[in-house]
């Protein structure tokens, strides 16, 4: 992979609040990442240039209509809940889980079934400009390492758990770890395995240590994988104060919060990945914040499955490192920006309550609501930052993961500009944030490698 | 327009709860109407098939991956506002109607501006499946009948509004109405045009009565609107409870509920659309029933604006009309697919409440929850209901307004079925609702005129 210069309008979040836009000249470096981003018509901008022409360092240059934005990053999906994406979410939770969602992982013990569904879905993510993934496997090796396989032959930024569930009074028989031993060494296996990836040198694709959750893990297996994460230094993800039946659960097994219980099986540290988290308290998310874990706020998926929206506004005072999840296929759209828009709906949606029989003074929780440049944030650099990786941004250092925008495309719904007037960064972000489709998504890159798209080979 | 015949896959909803899915022929007539639908595989249909290869009826055959189903209904788009869909949402309500909502209306004093804007409207919103509509225009007549002449020309079935707003208190200096007598007098000279428009013969496009709501009218101009529409047996719009602000306003002004108040001004008749609606009471909604009038539901648009989520489970248990309204631009996506997706994802949070940090029995308002066959209806079949329209499933004596779905489509993220097992008919709906995005779109028609789709004529 080459270096490569490409010149166009950016859209990048600066901060949590602030989106920035300008025509700009990005020097992408050989090892993928932004060596330079020169505003257009400096002299540092023409110096760049000249020294590509003199190099031979291939140019884009990008139309008016397109933009260059940073790709996405997806903190939650359930890999093999793939092909049900979309569908039986009128089910009711248990209903969802033993009729269907079991079921259809337990399918995955069979690798032939696997791939083609994780090539479909790498492929799908890539296309909808995902270009981080953290990913639930399922408790089979073979199929769960081919997974990671996928991603790394198709350049998507991955983290794949093996899923650790060993208690018999929530798990299925047919679909559970045998004993703590057995997963524990699975586990085990699994990361070595990962980072032994030909081709992986760089950890593209990095391991999880993966406790599906605390009610479907004994207490054995828990520390287990707690120590395993430390001794390993390996990056966590299980579900977190997701639902009342959840929390609940967690309560009176435990005595405490969810984070509580996780911290003290060695399961809350930096780089962790927290799932759902709506009913965690003050208390939890200061916890949280200290051990320098992350949530994966999945606004869709709580619809359907948590019965209640994530105080994001509460966790973000806190200081805890949010990102945006899916959650496929508890959440239905494989699109991070259909996500991010969902966020900044529900919040709203919290922020001015939504019983229309209750007095408004006692609806709400006023301060909820969030931007679109929050919502951009969040489905970005908010993701990045919670796992660790330097991109999210299109800023020197940072890796060149980017997605290129045609706002004209045929089939787009992002309206043009009406009479060139371009509007404010802001409201670009909003459109996209809200009206892309993948009709409107031409290129996308990982580390500087063309991922997606055909058409943009640099010229 | 000639006498055709189609067979494939046709999902169309029964009722509101019941979808239907299954191969068929489908014989469109040359008024555009369905003449029959029969079984594939049964006498019926190799009957027909043998009729039309006799009398040289064109046949045309999807194949497996491809859906027949009824196009969409949109009850409220207000079509000035298409230039910002998808911006501005950030705004309170007060600045987004002064710095933006207002000025970009009285823009379309200007037909030259207008013209560009519609025509990009109507193509968009039937590449986007929508085959009726109903617009809000603005109080500028040559604009909104020229809105009118391009919906017939494209073929939109669509409900036309010139706007009515004469109360200076609430509307800016630039943009009302004059007097009373000038509204009265501009809508009804729109009415007629609209009705003696060439090639409106069969009413395609209709005129509706529009008062804006009632802040922005006078006593006098809602009164004389409602005896127009009984004068002139004319469809009626306005917006209805749709928010704190304005339930209280015209409860101050009026001391009654909007119903009631527009039910005293005579506006609340059958084929009254009322958008919004969120803070109507059981009462409201008895009166509603009573008058045969309709709710457009528009989920996504009060989640920013209203403050509540409409109570739908009580508006059907009363027996009320609903359709769906994207409400652009205070719905931020022209897609009635996404919100009806989101009216069930609305539905979801209403009945198990959002706020984590109450208590579960305090939280929501259980029994509120809809199903996705009850979206697919609201999207399809209730909102043509609500204007009094046969249209809305592929039903015989049904006017053939239908969507071809290809859910092979390349860039498509509804997922083919696994294996070829295709599913029940409420997953492939489901699918449709949550996950459809344009590439899927392949043809749609109108009264059996091909409105969009380059490759679907008859073969």
């Amino acid at each position: 992979m080459g270096e490569f210069i490409i010149q166009g309008t950016v859209l990048t979040p600066v901060s949590a609040t602030r989106v920035d836009m300008g025509r700009a000249v990005v020097h992408v470096a050989a090892d993928g990442r932004i060596a330079a981003r020169h505003a257009h018509d400096t002299p540092a901008a023409a110096d760049l240039l000249a020294h590509a022409a003199r190099s031979g360092i291939p140019v884009r240059t990008l139309g008016l209509e397109q933009l260059l934005m940073p790709g996405f990053a997806d903190l939650h999906v359930h890999a093999p809940q793939w092909p049900q994406m979309g569908r039986a979410l009128d089910l009711p939770l248990r209903d969802w889980l033993e009729q269907r969602t079991f079921p259809l992982e337990a399918r995955f013990a069979d690798p032939d079934f696997a791939g083609p569904v994780y090539e479909e879905m790498v492929t799908t993510l890539l296309a909808n400009g995902t270009t981080t993934a953290v990913f639930f496997a399922t408790i089979h090796e073979e199929s769960s390492l081919l997974l990671a396989r996928i991603c790394l032959h198709h350049g998507l930024r991955a983290h794949v758990g093996l899923v650790a569930m060993d208690d018999p009074e929530l798990c299925p028989e047919g679909y559970r770890n045998t004993s703590v031993e057995q997963a524990l060494a699975a586990t085990r296996r699994f990361i070595h395995a990962v980072r032994a990836l030909p081709g992986n040198e760089s950890g593209l694709v990095r391991p999880m240590v993966t406790p599906r959750f605390i009610p479907a893990c004994t207490d054995g297996l828990l520390h287990g994988l707690g120590v395993m994460a430390a001794e390993e230094d390996c990056l966590i993800q299980t579900h977190c104060s997701e639902s009342d039946w959840e929390h609940d659960y967690v309560r009176q097994r435990t005595g405490v919060n969810d984070t509580v219980a996780l911290d003290r099986f060695g399961l809350l540290r930096r780089g962790t990945v927290l799932a759902h988290s709506c009913f965690m308290t003050e208390d939890d998310m200061a916890l949280v914040q200290a051990r320098g874990a992350a949530i994966a706020h999945c606004p869709l998926s709580n619809a359907y499955f948590a019965g209640g929206v994530l105080p994001l506004r509460t966790a973000w005072q806190a200081g805890v490192h949010v990102g945006l999840g899916t959650d496929i296929s508890g959440g239905y759209s494989p699109s991070v920006a259909v996500n991010a828009a969902m966020a900044v709906t529900a919040a709203r949606m919290l922020d001015t309550g939504n019983d229309p029989a209750r007095p408004q003074a006692q609806r709400g929780r006023p301060g909820s609501r969030i931007s679109f440049a929050e919502g951009l944030w969040l489905a970005t650099r908010g993701g990045a930052q919670a796992l660790g990786i330097d991109a999210g941004q299109l800023e020197v250092g940072m890796a060149f993961d980017a997605i290129e925008i045609d706002r004209t495309a045929p089939g787009s719904n992002i309206l043009p500009p009406i009479h060139g007037e371009d509007g404010a960064a802001e409201d670009v972000a909003q459109q996209i944030l809200c009206n892309m489709g993948r009709p409107n998504i031409r290129t996308v890159w990982v580390a500087g490698r063309q991922v997606h798209g055909t058409d943009a080979a640099p010229d």
